[in-house]
């Protein structure tokens, strides 16, 4: 047992806190100006292409895939400390580093279950940080935490498969730069239960695709990770290659998806606390009321020695999970999997109401990223399945061993 | 002691019941179209001058005065449940009634100190819901908590006060009816405490009145309460009788005002939580998941009971307060202002989020009303004060009995 | 709507605080020796005694029963208020008023359900608070929150009736002047499901009753207040006379049973919370830390107002639901009876758990009374059926109202 | 970073375990008969002393004690792990192994500090198991959690030092094998704060050392932890030699004994929650209610997996701490040290009532270990100072970063 990062790790964490502080950090400001003056609500700030060149060019690019020719060649261990580093700059970081969800789980689809033609066509674009990708699972009829649920629907006729159904909380596909959709559908409703359904590539443009809006989070439109879609497919007609890896495969499939996909949203989240601490202590020193800064005041003290011990419980919770997926596969880490997907967005939440209210009423305002990644934090208790639903699984598993 | 509501509220509480169902639940999604629709982001939805016009005709108008003269002659005790039932529909039944915040204590504090020219030009109009009103009180630079630690500056010269300051949360100001602003700021900052303060009206339109921006709260600019200003006052100049009371009387003012307003926002709030509550249940009746409505979940049932739990707790201590402030005076009701400030928000915040959960990811979207008014709770646990700053006052005010 | 006690509950308090003061708190230190010099460990202390004759003769006796002949003529509301201050000292001013339970629930079942012969034998001398008595329900071996459980065997025999069954959480049973249980049992097991129990009399000195030993609470013994026993039925034969009502009315009388007793209840939580509010502020203006009392610590001025509002809350909610029960009875004010079950005990262990952290590791021990007070709130939690049940059952009734 | 058990600790963990299931579990109620039948209410069980002596014949002993001639050779991480384990069965297995508090940290101050003669006379006896030993530091009168608050005077006379004062919270020191005490107190007022105390040995039968009491936690006494005295210190005279390292170095001793100490409390709070859910999860399986298992009910399964989580948080906190000390030191530590005592004894308190509430009345009881390892958690949130002052402290360590 041992808790100090391995070398390698360690030498990507400097060169990237260095890069957060000499180019992310100073971007944050200029993004907010550029994104302010722009038209478009769903335009990306034009200092991302910077920050995204820079990145490239310092090799810190790509680093969440684990495939050393197109990607960084790490292990979920050796990326999740740097996953949390981006975290503390979320709108920027990670697509910065072209590690920004859904791109990530939509490249590793296409790199373990793609043709040739489809990773020529859609990885190598999505490698180089010329395209975005959404992917299309939820819909807003059915509970789609119970993926039996799914209705949309891939029919097969002659050359071409016919895609009809409708999606919500497609993220990142309102971000106009967002080309390719990877949809989930049945393509056998009476097949058995989780050889019902198939994912299939949809470029953006197709006719029949029609993106309806954005669903807001609270009353945010997440336009800086390219919004959440509300997708109708109507009678949508693609070449039958644009299957990915067979009929029946796309449960097997997302399941392979969602773990690192976990471990990153959680490591985010891990840096999204930080940051919220750094603010919380910074404005405990420097605000003052009734004669000193409220950093003397006891509760507000409470808050800060909470939230420590919260995000260390936290964060070696998903380094152990990362660990484990990298030892023992993702099958062998599903109760961390599922127990970092419960704990995470509830501390993060949690740290995050308390910097807000140590900000007073700019806490809650545009003035402070806190309001924003608070409503981003409380949405994950949702996003990938309610907490509940994942409660009920974990416990179903530890009674199981006593039965 | 007797817990039913006497006869003159039953009565009005029918009334106002009906109007609710008959004209302004209909309203909602009128409203709601309207709204997006506009260009104007400020802009108010025409059906409300409808739901204003109907409501006038059937003297559900003015309810919160208590001077029967101009308003519904209710004690705070009566008014309190019709309140509540107005904040089942937050943006259009309070407002509706001429009920809404801030004009009800721009009202009270003009019908209580105000000279008769100040009334004929700034009361009746608002009495007929013709103009809109705004309070400007806290200021971005200090902790407004404190209220002695205001900057705004209000300095005689000849016939006229001169202005100097910046205040932000200034909740209505951006409402394009908006027509008067009642300016908390210091007229003596070298006098004792609490006798340094004074109010003074300032119309919006006085040179050097600017308006620049509306401070968002967890993303909603709350256009529909006519969002939260941020105003510049650069050597406004008003004549000298718009000054009410007189200097030195600011605190004062403020105090009457303050008990009366939390008594409202904690009846709305009730009212916010029931509405919440009935979502949750339609919701979990309807809802599918795993082979059965959700409201079979050992979880859900647990949410909704304690939401009724906590409901009733909270709303018999908002009636109390009322009575107590009827009966003994805002004094003398001090401890259990303080409570309600505390205890409603907190407990509003909680029944939101469960009833959030229990819609999925719609929960936090604009399909439900939730997300938006979790947003105005948790606001709450900032505006006028923040809890911890209530929980140290009432805290000490609770030790001094054994000192 | 009125919060105001009406006279005579005002009269009653006053009479009754005084009591408090003159004869209560000064036996508590005495009671507490004559307890720890005492030889049989159920012993109870004599100064009760003492106690008992001077609550009688200032006419502070029985309150708790509505009959004005036999007790206090009170309905729930006014004795509500006087249960709450004989909660602030638990061990001895219940009983000093013939007014603690399980007598209390036990005399109204006599009084309302007994027979001429069976309120001479038993109802008389438990008015005159010569005997005491134990209402044995809860078994060990099946989850008695589901009444429709209970195995314990009620069986006619000629004149006589048979009972054979294992009871356990029977309180007051080990009090060596504990004369008579009053048994729930089933007569008819085949019987509609609510028909199925009866409840008879079993004096505790009946051959075939073994006691066999007092359940712990938290280590407590609780003798004070008569322990709470296991008790083997085996082949117990009472007169068929003993039956109260008749066979099938068990459930019945049950069910009339605990409406008041669970306001009791509540009423003593709400007065030994305050307890515990008045003990932790007076820690914490006498206990230096760092220089000054703790009174001065953020944190401890939270938990105090937080006390505070938590128990204004929730004595309203118990208020209220007395008076429901006064005014449309027992099945009317089904919710609320839950709601207070649900609430009260939660909300006292709350204020205990933050009056101990005061006391520093003092709070825990026997030094002061609120370990022993925190354990029987807990408790409470659990007797009556778990929270968890009645949480189910308020949920229930809620969802109907939208289906 | 490897979240792996060494070679050495697998080993051990495996020797552990078998050890547990062959002999420990077993003797559970053996030693709770043997307590049971006892006449002196601190006797130990005689199975203890079976169980000690094939704990030391498996080389299962000392294994605390990181120098390898007289303890396991272990590191802080490699023991922690075996400390878990031995909370699973605290009443028993730390002393089987030797490895109990406060015997754990005596020993380990005198093998640090000790003198060859304080080592033979006192430090073998206690390494053999032959006598057992008290750590004499909270005091009554003062908030002990401010070390120089210390009020016990040593004083230098001759050849001897003269102790008087009062001590509480004596862990052990009821215990009848219990032979020596280490006794803080200051031997110079006046010098700088952290110079002031001294420690030294006082064996238990020196003529002025009264053990007055046990102190309770709620109802328990710890007698199977040698119960908590309260001891007074009536000019009790010892030789000089008895000091330990010299005066003034009694603060410096009392940090370098806290560190190990917390590690070991907290490893065996994780193994006590760890049985906690075991037991939870056996109940849930076992008990029917309304028809089926309670393990169906979903809020049982919100426990069961909410307990899983924060398990698993806290475990890995601890082992990180642990692996701190080896690596970093006590003093690099610091922060994690005090994050693991304000996080285990909650989670462990959090797990333990849930599964207590899943146990109905019994969990409360003498039936089930529920209670009284509850009780123990509880009191770790105020032992070696209550939360609130770690808290504190670590939030001004992370405020600091920031100045």
């Amino acid at each position: 047992m041992d808790f100090a990062y391995d070398a390698k790790t360690e030498e990507l964490r400097e060169k990237l806190l260095r890069f957060m502080d000499e180019f992310v950090y100073p971007a944050e400001p200029v993004a907010e100006r550029q994104l302010r003056d722009a038209e478009d609500p769903w335009a990306r700030p034009a200092v991302l292409e910077e920050l995204k060149a820079e990145a490239r060019r310092q090799g810190l690019w790509n680093l969440f895939l684990p495939d050393p020719e197109h990607g960084g060649g790490l292990t979920n261990l050796q990326y999740a400390p740097l996953a949390e580093i981006t975290g503390r700059s979320p709108h920027l970081a990670p697509e910065a580093l072209n590690c920004a969800a859904p791109d990530t789980g939509n490249m590793e689809v296409l790199a373990m279950f793609g043709t040739e033609q489809q990773k020529e066509q859609w990885l190598r674009p999505l490698l180089d940080g010329e395209i975005r990708s959404a992917f299309c699972m939820t819909e807003p009829d059915v509970a789609s935490s119970d993926a039996t649920n799914i209705a949309t629907s891939i029919v097969r006729d002659g050359d071409e498969y016919v895609i009809n159904g409708r999606k919500w909380w497609s993220s990142g596909a309102m971000n106009p730069h967002c080309a390719i959709f990877i949809v989930m559908g049945k393509t056998d409703p009476d097949a058995e239960r989780h050889r019902q359904q198939a994912m299939i590539l949809v470029p953006r443009d197709t006719p029949g695709v029609h993106v309806k809006r954005g669903m807001h989070v609270f009353g945010y439109t997440d336009a800086s990770h390219g919004g959440h879609a509300e997708i109708v497919f109507d009678n949508v007609r693609v070449p039958a290659d644009n299957l990915i890896a067979g009929e029946g495969e796309g449960f097997a499939i997302a399941q392979a998806r969602l773990g690192p996909g976990r471990i990153h949203h959680c490591m985010r989240l891990i840096g999204i606390a930080e940051r919220a601490l750094e603010l919380m202590c910074r404005r405990a020193i420097s605000r003052v009321a009734f004669g000193r800064p409220i950093a003397h005041q006891g509760v507000v003290q409470e808050w800060i020695a909470e939230s420590r011990v919260r995000i260390e419980q936290a964060r070696l919770l998903v380094l152990k999970t990362a660990w484990l997926m990298d030892t023992v596969g993702n099958k062998g880490a599903h109760t961390e999997i599922q127990a970092i997907k419960i704990g995470t967005p509830l501390m993060a939440e949690w740290v995050l109401d308390k910097a807000i209210q140590a900000h007073g009423a700019g806490g809650v305002s545009q003035d402070f990223p806190l309001a924003e990644l608070w409503a981003s934090a409380r949405t994950l208790r949702l996003a990938d399945g309610p907490d509940e639903v994942h409660r009920m699984s974990l416990a179903k598993r530890e009674l199981k061993r006593y039965l």
